[in-house]
């Protein structure tokens, strides 16, 4: 195993589709470390995401160079590598911004937890709102968001706020160091160079898989 | 305005890239749509998402021949057009299978009802949630998914059930006709070849952005 200083050896960032691979390799190897296994191949580690093993050498070639031929990998090695690649090895605390249905869910859902993501604090406009707890959690007011991710040097939220309100919560996230936002609204954001966003639009994920199913169901050959 | 039958020119299905894209497209549109103007450009279309006009062209340019060099694009012709290309022309009937804390969410999603996406009816295992009414549907117990299926000829599916119940679920699904499946159980699903899946891991999500925003925390370059 050779990575190069924090395992970037390219000199750009990968693409998200290559992170989103690797993360689906972390899990595969972290699953085989629970069922004792020591060493893996390019072919277990895609096989389950019905991805073919040169597609795994290269997805892992853009961080360094893995494994040996005819050796495998080693899992224990990898997911080290791979967790401090993904920066995972370290706890990601989160805010969450907007306790809707969706702020709700996120709440519990369990593969965060698991990721080491940890929501600290939630807010919220609404007064009626404010003062809850929820999983331990008490939802403070907007006003408290500065305070709050400078004492907890807080790089991450999730925007769970309606459409219209998610560009001027965004704004103020930043305004008080958020770098990332996971942004649940459905609407894009205009964000300074050095914050990032990644959108979740469930409608957008939908129609992906309406288009793929029409395909199918016409009996359209595709061949047109 | 030259699509070839049901608006695909090509021979292969677009890749997931350019459906999002086009998903993301149409959204504009009919922005512009309801502020009243008529016609627009590639660059208007790709400015909020930050993708460039060149992309937007190679974009639709898999579906068709559509807008004239120096008029653009008529607004009300492309929606139509691109609606029926991703399918989101006609209503697609929903089934939600799991109805924990993201079911719930999934039930008030504003994004799914403004996109033609109902959910009909709602699955539990959980004979405390049988009965119960949510958004006005009232859930059933599994053994009840042939039946409503076939009646309502239902091709889509959001899973939201633990990961450990996500194969089972998926195959009894499939068992009944069920053609796509969105599935939010943080596990990957084998299906056969003519059933789709589209997974939505907001953990892989979230380790995408953390990817991003760790690389700009470090102060690394990049270039390692």
């Amino acid at each position: 195993m050779s990575p190069s200083r924090n395992g970037h050896p390219s000199a750009k960032p990968a693409p998200k589709a290559v992170v989103g691979r690797v993360s689906l390799y972390l899990r595969r190897l972290e699953s085989l470390q629970r069922q004792g296994q020591a060493k893996t191949s390019s072919h277990q580690l895609g096989e389950p995401f019905g991805i073919k093993n040169a597609q795994v050498r290269k997805d892992l070639a853009f961080f360094g160079q893995f494994g040996r031929p005819g050796i495998g990998y080693d899992i224990d090695d990898l997911i080290l590598v791979l967790r401090s690649i993904l920066g995972v090895d370290k706890d990601w605390p989160l805010i969450l911004v907007g306790l809707g249905n969706l702020g709700r869910a996120l709440l519990r859902y369990r593969g965060f937890q698991s990721r080491k993501f940890h929501i600290v604090a939630i807010f919220d406009a609404d007064p009626k709102k404010v003062g809850q707890v929820h999983q331990g959690v008490t939802v403070e007011p907007l006003e408290a968001l500065r305070r709050c991710v400078s004492a907890n040097k807080i790089s991450l939220a999730l925007l769970c706020v309606p459409a219209d309100a998610a560009q001027a919560v965004a704004d103020q996230m930043i305004g008080v160091g958020i770098r990332g936002i996971l942004n649940f609204a459905p609407v894009p954001l205009a964000v300074p160079s050095h914050v990032n966003v990644v959108a979740v639009d469930l409608s957008i994920q939908l129609e992906n898989l309406a288009y793929k199913v029409q395909g199918s169901l016409d009996g359209v050959s595709w061949a047109g």
